[in-house]
């Protein structure tokens, strides 16, 4: 699927036309020959005896934007010149995503007194008579730490910290932009799940909650647990709650769908990393009685050797019926299934086998576990993690919203309760009247979500009772 | 002196008036009396029977700020009325000074297919292979960490991380408007010297540049010292050399006033914390032949007992004629004296018994280690630490600028060259023509500054060759 043009991997081009007519249709058809998708036209500027125009042009990989640039060389002939061009993807990472900027001004000496000496002094003292005043006083109250180790980078696997710098810098822009909250990244040069809690606790002052991302499993989960039991700030590993979160939304609105209920479900979890375990706790959570989780070897069940210590909790609260074999095996009379590990794991042929209307969810990235045209016509309701079809999941959706209600609470922690309202917010943001097959999730640029999920989201801390006493 | 009343103390008031003749000057009397400064009118708001006016006045402390609105309150039977006020300080700085924004706006899917899934894949994939690129394709390229563990907080002491905060935030301020550097706190809950380093070398994936901060000494050296072995950015405690620098372009043109040269100089230190041992350092190498520094217990020289490494290598290093006693004892002769202890440490006599034109830079904040009143007529050339007096040395004048220019050098480190070329830059940002024994250094607010210091850094850092390779 990664034939199709993409602004992820555009160009855009600035191009000398000579100026006689039909030179940009040219242009264009040597373009469209090459496979490029002209995907806008910018900068127009006309001289006497020349056009100059950018051109934006989605290409589906580096060679083939190479093979688009040289299909537009060869018209240097014909008085079209390719003057110069950028990959659209580098040009806006250029220097970074982000910025830290005042929120106060500080134009004269009298603001220069406040913010800074002699000033701040009198805010530093009242922090220190009493520690909790730097929810309020400083950027402890709106900032959240993107937490990675990079060993888990989208698919990508163990890049180093550095390489998973863009990614945090992202959720950052995500953070502000859907949630109004304050990220930072923290990508930590370390060699143990010991030293990322160590780190995070040695640089929790400054942060007023706590966003892991990308962390390998099974660390992920001891460094979450830990932190949870050290911290009296809010702290989500995203890849799994997330994930479980937006899952859980989908899945309740599919169930309207097909018209079932969490409490007769079958599921099968195909994955069970950070994202697999999370997403069937939280189903469990929800009522579904029966999960079987599916990882390389095969169905995981109790009795099973070379269980890590989350795949031991896996096998003793899923897969009652202790089912052994491949995930082929383990499909049979299934209602859902759920897939967070690989392209091309199940056939069409498994989904004939699950229980009426299935309910799927392929949701490797970027190369989901069955591509949608395989499936539809055989499951009644199909989700992606991709942005190119109908019902993306996407933990968007998500964790601006949940981190903005635990903030504005002033949540120590985020409980179950309020990842199920989260569920259930982002659900019901999809209107009864528009909820289809094809429409089962909120699109990710729907700002209302994260309004909606930040306001359950507080409401449900206050009523779990983890609200920061304030003096 | 800190009964100036000062808008560090100031208060916003909203009073409503009886609209007749006379009101607002009742107001203005009765805050006059109280000793509040009226520092501004604003959001005047007239009414039928009334007038809303919000009033700023500046005052001299929490108690004084009381004293003005009980004087405010007894005005209510003559048509007077305090509606509401708020201390402008404590509403500055609500939700912190700094906030985290997005560089590329994330419009749509395109945008963020390429800020984020699937395109940032890419730029994650072009950083694992190649470390460096981080500090072209993010934030690592304008991004420096101010860190600090709380142990030294302005002149207040170990007030702790969190209490740290409010100063940090305001250096990222700082950075950003007179810089364009991107500063981000990092307030440390840590126990040693050790743990800082350990955690800043965890870090710093995110940082292209590493601000400390506020580090009690002598752990201070330690930190910094091992920080510039061990990492490949520049690492630069400002109270350290921030205060050198800035010293030392006073000093260079304090010394165009009084007609003396660095090589016949005999300079007084009093306080041997990391501000003094910067400075006596880099008054060696700018070519002050004879230092003395003095601590709570006298002068320092090679031999007395209860030395730290720091002052040891003080005292290997400077007064070789091994001095002895106090403060008033090593005086007599000396030609410069440097304050960076405590207030009220020398005396004008102290000051009558200093070579010919004896220069005074009484550093201690916020109350200098002698008045400029009763400096004046003995000191040829005064300066201190306060925005209230002219010849203010302030470490704003150097960390914006040095960073600015390391960054766009691509510093590895920052070099004696580098702090003697941002001094000299310093100093020459005074116009000739308009030096003055009043007039040695810029103000905070010349932007130009940091512009000129940037320059000479970064040419420095080309002339001392620590670029980082490009490839």
């Amino acid at each position: 699927m990664s034939e199709t043009p993409t602004a992820a991997f555009s160009i855009r081009i600035r191009v000398r036309l000579e100026n006689r007519p039909g030179q940009l249709g040219k242009l264009a058809v040597a373009i469209g020959d090459a496979g490029g998708n002209i995907a806008g036209l910018e900068g127009f500027e006309a001289k006497a005896a020349h056009l100059d125009e950018d051109v934006v042009v989605n290409c589906t990989s580096e060679a083939h934007q190479q093979e688009v640039l040289e299909a537009i060389r060869a018209l240097e002939p014909e008085g079209i010149e390719l003057m110069s061009w950028e990959d659209r993807t580098f040009a806006m990472h250029q220097g970074g995503k982000i910025e830290v900027l005042a929120l106060s001004p500080v134009g004269d000496r009298d603001d220069l007194s406040m913010a800074y000496t002699p000033g701040v002094a009198r805010i530093c003292n009242a922090i220190a008579a009493d520690k909790n005043k730097a929810h309020e006083l400083t950027i402890k109250k709106n900032m959240v730490a993107i937490v990675s180790d990079g060993t888990a980078v989208l698919g990508l696997g163990n890049l180093g910290p550095e390489a998973s710098l863009p990614v945090m810098e992202g959720k950052a822009l995500l953070f502000k932009e859907f949630g109004g909250v304050d990220g930072f990244p923290i990508c930590l040069d370390v060699t143990s799940a010991e030293e990322i809690i160590e780190t995070v606790l040695r640089i929790a002052p400054v942060f007023g909650g706590i966003n892991l991302e990308d962390i390998a499993a099974p660390q992920c989960f001891e460094v979450e647990e830990r932190l949870k039991e050290l911290l009296d700030i809010p702290v989500f590993h995203d890849d799994q709650h997330g994930t479980a979160v937006v899952v859980l939304a989908a899945l309740e609105n599919a169930l309207k769908i097909v018209d079932k209920k969490m409490a007769d479900l079958n599921v099968v979890v195909a994955g069970v990393g950070a994202a697999g375990v999370a997403i069937s706790k939280i189903l469990l959570e929800a009522g579904v009685p029966n999960v079987i989780g599916v990882d390389r070897q095969g169905a995981i069940w109790e009795g099973r050797a070379d269980l890590n210590p989350a795949k031991q909790w896996f096998a003793e609260n899923t897969n009652h019926d202790r089912k052994t074999g491949s995930l082929a095996q383990v499909m049979p009379g299934a209602d859902v299934f759920v897939g967070v590990s690989g392209p091309g794991l199940v056939t069409a042929d498994d989904l004939r086998t699950m229980g009426v209307d299935p309910i799927v969810f392929a949701l490797a990235n970027p190369d989901p576990e069955i591509r949608p045209e395989e499936a539809a016509g055989i499951a009644a309701v199909i989700a992606t993690g991709r942005s190119d079809f109908p019902n993306q999941i996407n933990n968007v959706l998500c964790f601006p919203g949940i981190f903005r209600g635990a903030l504005d609470a002033g949540a120590t922690t985020i409980t179950e309760g309020m990842k199920l309202a989260a569920a259930e917010a982002i659900a019901l943001s999809v209107p009864e009247d528009r909820l289809a097959a094809d429409f089962i999730v909120p699109s990710v640029f729907d700002k209302n979500v994260a309004k909606l999920v930040a306001r359950a989201t507080a409401e449900a801390a206050v009523r779990d009772g983890v609200i920061r006493v304030r003096r």
